[in-house]
């Protein structure tokens, strides 16, 4: 299979720190890194992802989209599902591995991702006061993470990445587990920890995260 | 490509009335009877859900799982992918159109459900006060759920299905819309709520449902 030509992705121009090294398009320079794809940045600014053009690209007007080889692609999952399937760094060939890889791309998009960004939203984003109706729904929520986390630590038990060899999977379960950073709930399961570490460590994901922290620095608004 | 012989999916023998038509091996019956595979039931018990066993299909315990061709797959939308690249039915053969199927399979399960399923956790299982900090909190996440239709709504606009033909990503947004049939969110949005009858008015829709049913009918406890 050739490589795809002049394949664009598109990423935020600005972004709050808060979400800097989270925002999803460093899913996809992460897969297309580890699969030797060279890509260009399409930075859009706030305006530009309302705009009815943009839309078309991406309908929910957020990033990343990729273009290449005259298609449009949209959704981080789907974009790194789209990579691996036509890149052996991403995903072996023998079809019982691929359907892992694709059942554990949407287990950490679906199973584990969830739970997670529902307490990001309790944490980061509700400002209210946080008394008892807070706190219980913070305990439940917490709870619905802890145990994704529980099943996703006993998994990796004795393993370097969740199929044994890298994949496509493991780039979303590390930028799943990333969400946490603030929380203890990685760092305090050493499997998970370890995990999330080794994943981070690969020259890929760190070319990866460099660019795109790179490219908020680049634009950020001149004071 | 040949059909896939022996195939099992896993169902739940019992299942609170209030998730009756919602459990998502509803998902894959549909796509399944899109397709015109035949497939059996693998019903599965509380305890057999926690079982290793059961684990070593589907590590979180849910169902569905599906069993076919010495494949083991999990997770709802990996298993309708795994249909729909083999299912003229499902998904078109222009490579164009299917990366298209794929990101609105992923667009459905990650931009439209995590914010659905966020609201049903706050109407449906937090069971505490519902005071200021409960509305507050629901009003930001109605909110989040409603700019999500309000998309989905425009991008429906004059079709009959999301990309025109009927395909997997149909499946999937519809079975995400029916997550809201106790509110207003949908139904009062002429669009949606046409597009939903639409997609549900399927006798393929109509079988899986009529199965799904029938499964907890059968396994009904006793009294």
């Amino acid at each position: 299979m050739t490589t795809p030509q002049a394949i664009q992705v598109s990423v935020l121009g600005w972004a709050p720190p808060i979400v800097h090294g989270l925002v999803r398009d460093l899913r996809v320079r992460w897969a297309l890194e580890e699969a030797g794809w060279p890509y260009s940045e399409h930075v859009v600014n706030q305006a530009e992802q309302a705009s009815a053009k943009y839309r078309e690209l991406q309908p929910f007007g957020q990033v990343p989209a990729m273009q290449c080889d005259g298609l449009k692609l949209f959704e981080s999952g789907a974009i790194v599902h789209y990579i691996s399937e036509r890149s052996p760094a991403l995903m072996p060939d023998d079809p019982a591995a691929r359907s892992q890889v694709t059942a554990w791309m949407f287990g950490a998009l679906n199973s584990i991702e969830p739970p997670i960004m529902m307490l990001n939203v309790l944490d980061m984003i509700y400002q209210g006061p946080k008394g008892d109706e807070y706190n219980g729904l913070r305990a439940w929520v917490a709870g619905w993470v802890e145990s994704r986390l529980d099943v996703l630590g006993g998994v990796l038990e004795g393993k370097e990445y969740v199929l044994g060899r890298f994949t496509a999977a493991d780039v979303l379960l590390t930028t799943v587990l990333r969400i946490l950073r603030d929380t203890d709930y990685v760092t305090k399961r050493s499997v998970l920890d370890a995990y999330q570490r080794r994943c981070e460590a690969r020259p890929a994901f760190k070319k990866a995260l460099k660019d795109h922290m790179a490219s908020f620095e680049k634009h950020a608004p001149k004071t």
